[in-house]
């Protein structure tokens, strides 16, 4: 296994556990701020990754694509109104390569929705391209894969 | 962010886990042993917290009413017969004054039942306050923040 | 608390997440490499293992026996297609003796279906001996304690 050359190893795992606190407390300005100026952010299911098809329930190519997309499940938000739960487990780092960290981490998503009922939402991989920007870590490309293709209600924050 | 001034990182990880672990365990004067001695524990639903509310499930602003509670859950166990298992995130390190961290963990608590079935029972956030006691951290205030209003049964454990 | 002798903690914490990601992935034969020369296998409800009863799902005494059983369970797999998904918590350092470290994890494991249904599958609490080989570290023995008596269909990989 490959050891990363950033600061520290709880650098990293505290850059995947904000992603995941950010959302849950709705702080998404905050939440933007954890992607390198340059990014991608994409939602698929894992079959389709692993079959090679790009298909995807987000796509966001771009830092502009992707905070034009949070404004917009914002207000999607407003017609499915809930909360967040994620639980990240331990980052895994897979490799290493041109300054960047190739990071996995299992997740699971539980939302709460007005009538005060908890239900597992989705469960999934992280597979994360991570960068150093300054002296902090940040998200290049965040690929998020669904463990299925079938999520069972609008998507209206980001997982 | 900031960095925490005791021995490691690691000893914030340890306490965060084993309050889960001696839940589950059912070792509560174990348990009882990561609070300071001054210390205060409160369970009350996020909403009710954003908004101010002070009104809460669980109310313990000693230790020694926290002690008295305890015993008053294991009572009640007797009638909800179940067992605990805690999931919870990595901690993520708020802030530092005065001695002391503020410190968030996310969390997930399954329970099964007599008949062996196991269901999510409720999800949330940890916020609490930790200081140094002698050479090992302790939980001084320790706030659980449940996503639902609506907790579906008996609390007959901690959470 | 006692400390590892190890390299590093997050060697450990290493282990313990490599033992989830790689089952998730389906990556087998890599998994088996987790596992020291001499290793042992067992899942059991916690049930049974409080009471002192060996009784269990799976038991596996050496590692040909471990492989043995993996080949079955991928034959069996065919029958219940699903990926799964394991969450694991931070694991928490319960001693050591003889150069073997006693380490416990609590772990929840999710299935999906081939319809794209996600559900929770198992809790329970991972309790592993593990030790160092060469330079690396792997599980001597693990016991895979469920918090259910009463597993909900098919065993069809390993937990």
């Amino acid at each position: 296994m490959t050891s990363i050359p950033f600061s520290d190893r709880f650098a990293l795992y505290d850059l995947v556990v904000a992603y995941g606190a950010l959302i849950d407390a709705g702080e998404f300005d905050s939440w933007l701020g954890l992607f390198a100026e340059r990014c991608t952010y994409h939602i698929l299911p894992r079959e389709n990754y692993e079959l090679g098809l790009p298909a995807g329930l987000v796509f966001c190519d771009s830092r502009a694509v992707l905070e034009d997309r949070i404004g917009a499940l914002r207000e999607a938000n407003k017609y499915n109104i809930h909360t967040d739960r994620h639980l990240i487990g331990l980052p895994r780092l897979i490799g290493e390569e041109g300054g960047e960290a190739l990071v996995e981490a299992p997740f699971a998503v539980f939302q709460t929705d007005q009538e005060g009922e908890t239900r597992l939402f989705a469960t999934g991989l992280y597979r994360d391209r991570i960068v150093g920007e300054g002296d902090t870590l940040k998200f290049r490309d965040k690929l998020v894969l669904l463990d299925t293709f079938a999520v069972p209600s609008l998507l209206a924050t980001p997982l």
